[in-house]
């Protein structure tokens, strides 16, 4: 179904459209293969850093699009409703690039033209092993060595672990608790700094995360981002960024499955016919719909008091919350309008069931998200 | 909690603001009062009129206040915040307005001073004993007498019933179906238009619906608005916008509900700290706080279609289901939160629990909803 | 519809029997009219007290029907379908006189016949305003004076204050927490023990609880059921079987709401068949119909659990839980399938829908069950 | 947990035991390999028949163990609990044998030996690649050809097929509707009976259904198993036991999922506890454990009334609906209790997730286990 957008510029429309032909031209051919292979598609992301789609909400000075959150989550939107592993990597590397963007030296924005190119490819590495709720904790230590810290320590469900060029580390470089973190950018040649093996997930094969083992690692102090001790400050703000790409990414992936159980129920007869005229299907899929549309609504609502300079943060747990919590319903209903054909891999359905999980979990889990919300009001 | 409104208009900002305070000042004192009487406030209307709001999306040279809906239903949302009758008689009114405003002749048309400035309230009679969903196959009679039309038949849950000074009377001219129906403006002393005893309602006590007997009625034919025979259409076209007005009530209800019992956890306590304390009830605040959020996002999302002249009605659809939804599931654990408490009349979370029961029913019921959305996915 | 139970006896089947006809004769035609007035319709429980319906779990020697817990929920829950206030009135009173059954001495076991025959009522006091679920912190006070005890505290949500001839007042007689808590036998008329006002509730106005207020009420120390201090673990004990009883009061309620809205949607025609032919409408009852089955399976199976002798304290506390939020749902569900009708009084579903909401509070909140349950599983 | 079972007979509690002694000795450690492989273990089902659990509830002249369904049920749900490919291999066999040993002539009741005993390992080809759910309108035809039968069509989602012995194949041998079709038995050998390969599932891989592609597939008409064309009354009767086969399935799924999480949550820290502690993530443990129980006991309930030889259809139904839908959510929370941990390959939670989807689907989709509920209610 197509979606009526309310776009602030014709700009937007035309992004959009391009998105749109990108992810039918580039994109549909490619997923299953690519999934199904567990292969990590750097060359797709190439193609899209060339249309400009991995620096959107950055400014042009740095090679960015200057887009508004409101629309760059569209785009995510659009891309996850084809691919999610590649609106997921779109969604990292935006969130890789925000450190330099917002804290950066000079000598670190200079990069910056080539990482929202998409020539050089970013990661995030925040959380650790022990600690995926509670980034506050992280025990992962840099030590200074002259001009240099010296980093030890294991960073867990890092997206492009292996695959980038660049990678955010968050480390301890002062006491305990949230005022001791800093954030170091490394190059991937990094001495020391050991990317594991992909973890073996249920769904997002194409852009599985691994582990990465620090041992004395050495980064230049002219590489820390922002202030020593910041650090958590600027996790935290890019998160709050991170939740909107997340939140997209749901409602993308769950508009495709309404999308798709909606053709099948017009085509699939039973008892004479077509099983979307069943109340007991239309109703599920109205359901569906609603859901769709309460998300991406929800979602906006937050990216544009991103963009009017309010605050958001709240907005975007909730946007994270709502949106990928129906995303693992509105999935798991798309299956069940499938009936068996849902669960077997000749439809996308199943592929969309699985990789909705995990969007209740990355960026924060939903149970996290909720802590953040009920702190905000009862704090 | 105080919601961050992005607003279009600095003037919309001050128009929530009178609303704010009206509803403060007028509204939360009296409301008790005639909810446990069962009385309905035309004073308060009147006063409410007299500030403006009773026109608010009509045109300035009929009275009214030019305000998009994406404003107009902020307002409604507020007053229901703190009474619902209120709110509800402000939607029927200026849902009854609708029809004259835009399909009335040039008479008609001069009567709208006085209803969008609510000297003169307006009820909307389309519902029947028989058939509360299907429109469509009311049985109302209108027969031509001279310059007459005389009506007979039986309206249900007719708002403002015995308490309207002009009512839209929705009745068949023609053959049977959505085709031979039109849409009459009776004045309240016609004779033969009989309101009958209000229902005795669970809630909504201080608004409560009634039946209106028609026997040979007698209406003038240049009462007729707009053409003969296109009254499904243009009862439809005010369901439309009326479905923003309940998703509005609903959006005003929980939020308020949320407001109060996040109040009232912080300071009951229990086992020695506050209960909002207990992730058991702050992720239930939470989650009421997210569904009150994209209940809104979803209603402002369709209000702004309508106001850009897009076709808006199944996204009214989706609002009118998930706001009143949400608003149900909201109060009930609201009252939950209270505990005891929540039970009893000396908290208002219990008539808020008793008064979303009925959002769920009115202007088309959720079913009725369901069905508009699945018929505009698969039809 | 007619549930198709398997009871241990043919006696069971035969008292089942009995309370459905004493149901339709003796309660049908009076609950409509005292939940109006707000009367406590003690003739009725006088009635039943005959009938032997208020010992049914007590032994034959003292004047008990010696009726395993399996079977007494049943006739709870057929009571609950017809009139909640006396199906909680009789779990009330069955609770009451649990203390004295199981822990009391010789001279207060004299007393049982007239307990559990009914011509004593009985009242539960452990509740206080400021500690509703955290029994183990009560406050009010018993100092030893003489042969006696001097209680002084205030009891809230007291079903049957001021009208119990006896009241098992829970008291502390040792230092803070759950071992410094005693069972008091006080009768109706001890000076200083003072019922408050009803409170005003949404529903089950025939049984409002109260207050009771204590100065200085003098209660003879042979009246201390159990040892001193052990009042805790009786509160515990009778509670565990107080969470049947409520579960059964929620099964019987959603049972009648489900067999009469089917009963409607068999009749009620629109779009010209009955709505129960629409999926919309026929799967919302089988739901309906699923939870109901569900609850009652899980409540008998809690039940025949303790009649096994077998720990049954978590299962009772999941059937309380599920019972209850099943009967929310379900009555929600049940007002909505009859649409406007059902939410005025001329139908008992919007009774039954006031009716289940206090269910998920009393004898524990659900929160409280959840948390009684999650100990268990992880403590 | 350990679940504490009310069983009827000492026996029962062996036959318990032995189970779960064989799950935990021969099927724990093999799981894993099966499903990545895709591998049917033909030789696992081989140590189950010797152990007597291929023929449960058949009589002991014909190898069975003479078991109520009570007990047959809980013998599913605890080796679902540990490989949901065995148990349902062992549900769908159980199944295959059921027309046999219900209709059976007496040369066919010969074969139950073998079959029951599991050297003769049987399929159930009842759907068809166009009416999945509408079984009275299969197409596959068998014409009269001598003493034989011609089968023509294509059966759809059949397990087994290609590892069984012998099929029950139900095709037309009448005219439209119910009342014309029968029931053959074919052996796996028979001319123009060919298994296509298996269905790219998403889980319970080691047991994938293949269709099934008869051409002239010639079955001596001695293998008519009831009267001719009795077959749909002979497959309804097979499909309620084997909805309470599901239901079982679904309940050792969901029972270990609980289990897993729980002991999980136990262990894993975060913000210096496990995260057991916090209710955000108890009271969801709390949930689920209360939803599997729920399920459980409805289970039971249907399966005692089959065993009391009263009407269960309908209670199956329900018990099938319930648990599917229990064990989906359920299994979708255990996910998120392990959190990024639970969406890889290193637990098994993951696989519970994507097999308890196909649960909600086969034995009839949850909307046509809904239509069987809401007919008996309305019809």
């Amino acid at each position: 179904m197509t979606v009526d957008r309310l776009l602030p510029t014709p700009e937007a429309h035309d992004l959009l459209d391009l998105t749109t032909e990108l992810a039918t031209r580039e994109l549909a051919g490619k997923v299953d293969d690519f999934e199904a292979r567990g292969e990590f598609p750097r060359d797709v992301l190439r193609t899209l850093g060339r249309s400009g789609l991995l620096g959107l909400p950055y400014p042009e000075d740095v090679g960015g699009a200057a887009q508004p959150y409101e629309v760059y989550v569209q785009v995510l939107e659009i891309l996850a409703g084809t691919w999610l592993g590649i609106a997921e990597a779109v969604s990292v590397h935006t969130l890789s690039c925000f450190p330099v963007a917002e804290f950066g030296t000079g000598k670190q924005r200079a990069m910056l033209p080539e990482m929202v190119g998409g020539e050089l490819l970013g990661a995030y590495a925040l959380s650790e092993p022990h600690g995926g709720s509670d980034a506050a904790g992280l025990t992962t230590k840099a030590v200074a060595d002259g001009d240099d810290f010296l980093v030890t320590g294991t960073k867990a469900w890092i997206t492009h672990a292996g695959q980038a060029d660049f990678y955010n580390i968050f480390c301890r470089t002062g006491g305990p608790g949230p005022r001791g973190i800093s954030c170091l950018l490394a190059d991937a040649g990094t001495p020391g700094l050991m990317p594991q093996s992909p973890e073996r997930l249920m769904g997002l094969r194409s852009s599985a995360p691994a582990q990465i083992v620090l041992e004395d690692a050495r980064i230049p102090r002219d590489r820390l981002v922002g202030e020593e001790n910041q650090g958590f400050t600027i996790a935290m703000r890019a998160l709050d960024a991170g939740r909107l790409g997340i939140a997209a990414c749901a409602v993308g992936l769950a508009q495709s499955a309404v999308d798709y159980a909606t053709a099948y129920a017009k085509e699939r007869e039973q008892f004479g016919k077509p099983i979307a005229q069943f109340q007991g299907i239309g109703f599920m899929l109205a359901d569906m719909a609603t859901g769709v549309s309460a998300a991406r609504a929800l979602l906006l609502n937050a990216a544009r008091l991103k963009d009017a300079g309010r605050p958001f943060s709240i907005e975007a747990a909730k946007a994270k919350l709502f949106a990928t919590d129906m995303a693992m319903k509105v999935t798991t209903d798309a299956v069940q309008v499938l009936g068996g054909a849902g669960y077997v891999a000749d439809h996308p359905v199943e592929r969309w069931f699985r990789e909705a999980k995990v969007l209740q979990i990355v960026e924060g889990t939903n149970q996290i998200q909720r802590l953040v919300i009920a702190r905000s009001m009862t704090g």
